[in-house]
């Protein structure tokens, strides 16, 4: 096979992950992902080799797509508009990502990568925090470590309710504004 | 054996379980509780037969001081300040809890009793909650609910780090607080 039709199943088979992984968690059917990316289970176990291996690609390719999305914020207008635009996408994320952040909790080397993942995650918040304090919109004590903190607390707080991300959005709300009239 | 020293025997033990939890969460061991408290293991066993029977009454021990707490509260002249003191009382609590929370959830009976605490909660906060807001010193979409969740998921999230208590204090104050200077 071409290497481009390798490069294309590989992204293929990533994106349709994604969307699996939004609809069921880490519980996603490796065999259902094989079939809507129109591919042979053989070929998925040839680009991850295992469900572990598939997850933390998910995972990843989310971050990535989150610390670009704080990039592009980072050069708005309105710098605490911004920071609240990143942390409502951050916890849409967290959301539908859990279930994969459970499953990469397991071993060592997975607890590995889910710090690396937080901790670029705390640096693409961090020029929109610090451009949010600078604009006198956001108070100098906030960090995006604590804000980070937030978010996972509120998703791991409303992940076996009702509606989880609405839930999360509407608690992120209050945290964010306090509550204070 | 008189009744009136297997109640003091019960209540010592049970104070004893307390702080051992507090001290060492749900994986506090049972024969140091029997010898802090100066009872043979058959005595706790006789008391309490199993370690979920004995975490389940220290768990409902500290939601009843919670909602007595909140009684209390429920006088003091400073409604806000009232709330912020029940939620700081409430945080410490469960971030000592939370391995006990963890040994709740393993069945369904145990979930049936967590639900009973997380409702007691709920209803002793309600009137302070509701004070705060008639005295304006509180917004009024807060709810006992979603406090409670948010204080939740602060604890889950904070529960693995270097000093768990007062991290979680800290990110109480913040979602308390909101972002803005």
């Amino acid at each position: 096979m071409p290497r481009s039709d390798a490069r294309r199943n590989h992204e293929r088979i990533l994106a349709v992950a994604e969307a699996e992984v939004a609809a069921h968690g880490a519980d996603a059917s490796l065999e259902q992902i094989a079939r809507t990316a129109g591919v042979g289970s053989a070929t998925v176990r040839r680009h991850f080799p295992s469900r572990q291996v598939l997850l933390e690609a998910v995972f990843r390719q989310q971050v990535d797509a989150l610390a670009a999305r704080a990039d592009e914020l980072a050069a708005s207008a309105d710098p605490r508009t911004a920071l609240l635009d990143w942390l409502a996408a951050l916890t849409s994320y967290a959301a539908t990502a859990r279930g994969l952040a459970t499953a990469l909790i397991r071993d060592d080397s997975t607890t590995e990568h889910a710090h690396a993942c937080s901790v670029q995650l705390t640096e693409a918040g961090e020029p929109l925090v610090r451009r949010a304090i600078e604009a006198g919109a956001v108070g100098e004590e906030v960090t995006p470590e604590d804000l980070i903190a937030v978010v996972t607390g509120i998703v791991l707080a409303t992940e076996h309710g009702h509606d989880p991300a609405r839930e999360a959005q509407r608690l992120l709300a209050l945290a964010v504004k306090g509550i204070s009239p």
